[in-house]
């Protein structure tokens, strides 16, 4: 099942799915979250022409992982580190908020703030059933389905924070820095031993990787986090940037106007425009 | 006004307001967070006899900074690190989660994969109403209030994730990591330039220091993170350690049982017993 959130001529946002290219009402009053918790129960469908679709839902949470080697590898040189001997042993994550997400077949905000912004080509799944202290053998029971995620990412204000240690902040969140979609696929319907991400900047390739190429993979992302806590449905776990799935890696950078593709199997295209940036308020520009 | 969430015989979870000891119920149906962004509406007061207090309210969001340079000298050379350059320009933050909170009076847990567990103690403000885009010098105007953050660190496990440069994750995360309390006191009853911070270990002062240290002032903590981005009622920003706030910049550590005491000023005191270490789950031995 494809599930999506949508818009339609006086609905601002309701739960759908797809059937081809058609988006069908599944009959649910409530947001995806409120849908997932529910069990995504069978409701009466109905074909809704027109709708639009928005991000498939507000995640409860963020978090996003670093489970690409050769992505690692090829940022790090960029950013003037090493990758550390920890990144092996251990899948860190930073978090991110759900109040910034937006969908596909927008325009990206360009932050006031930054003049380098970049892509990030992820994989996403979104926690389907609480759980806590899974092992990763079982983890992948607790996964609703999978989305894509573009972590738009200021590469100059990164430089700045990353030092400090405390991982990025304002480098990865502003209102828009989350795109995720254009659906949620469940698990029946994904192959992850042969699953392919790919991001094409107008159209041309720049990248991406086999998710079987995760140093981490999902299970171990989720069992990692749910240790001693509980996570909940609608909380969603990103795969971190596949090889090749930011520009940060080749040193080539997006402009406004670029349109961005990511293509992940059955899941989709995630398709948005680079939006052009606009001057900081006067009390901001003293400080960039 | 001093604002707190409480539960009572047959009542789980209801917002009242402090006065002296009473606990005095507000008279509104709705969490904290609902209230706040009611604009803490008056209603009927009723005095509520054997009340107990709660964290006073489940975060939409934590950000916490690194604003005291006592703290971060003593804890980087103890991390074994240097204050970075950066950190004088930028207030770098990172998140945490809502779902992880706790309030006073608790046992903490000692999470099972750590065997260094440390509080911090921190300030930490409450956004009350909607921002985005404001000056450092308006940006107090959002602040509902203020309460006590004790941000709960297991230490090695610090030691493991921060090489890899996202920040702290499973450090700081856990279900009951975070702890907020005893009460959220409005901006009219609180004088940031003279407040003072404590911790207290078994009644022994252990460290503490003044809000007006602060290198980057709430102000700058929350003009940095409305950049771009709209910051919502119940958001809460933390000050980041307090010097001497933490066992770590002396290289003491806090055991079972200890009694963790934090005092600040008309916020009273956040009280919590430390909890005894439980076995990891057997299948995540092999990782610690």
């Amino acid at each position: 099942m494809r599930f999506v959130t949508y818009a339609s001529s006086g609905v601002p946002s309701r739960v759908g799915r797809l059937d081809g290219d058609t988006v069908l009402d599944v009959g649910f009053d409530g947001d995806m979250v409120a849908f997932i918790e529910a069990g995504a129960p069978p409701g009466v469908e109905r074909a809704v022409p027109g709708a639009r679709l928005l991000a498939p839902l507000v995640p409860r949470s963020f978090r996003d992982f670093l489970a690409f080697e050769g992505h690692l590898v090829n940022a790090y040189r960029n950013l003037g580190r090493e990758v550390p001997a920890e990144w092996y042993e251990v899948p860190v994550y930073y978090r991110s908020m759900g109040t910034t997400v937006i969908g596909p077949d927008t325009v990206l905000p360009w932050p006031s703030y930054s003049r380098q912004l970049d892509h990030e080509l992820e994989l996403a799944a979104v926690i389907g059933r609480p759980c806590r202290d899974v092992r990763a053998e079982d983890a992948l029971d607790s996964v609703f389905g999978y989305t894509i995620w573009n972590d738009m990412s200021a590469r100059d204000v990164q430089r700045r924070e990353l030092p400090v240690g405390m991982g990025p902040a304002k480098a990865k969140e502003w209102d828009g820095s989350n795109v995720l979609g254009p659906c949620i696929v469940t698990p029946d319907e994904i192959d992850l031993d042969t699953l392919e991400l790919e991001v094409r900047v107008n159209g041309e390739r720049w990248g991406g990787d086999r998710v079987s190429a995760m140093h981490h993979s999902f299970g171990d992302l989720i069992a990692y986090a749910s240790q001693d806590q509980t996570l909940l449905p609608g909380e969603v776990l990103g795969s971190g940037t596949a090889t090749g799935g930011s520009g940060l890696e080749q040193d080539r950078w997006i402009q406004p106007g670029d349109v961005i593709e990511m293509e992940a199997g059955p899941i989709g295209v995630l398709r948005n425009t680079v939006g052009t940036p606009t001057p900081a308020p006067t009390h901001q520009r003293k400080d960039n």
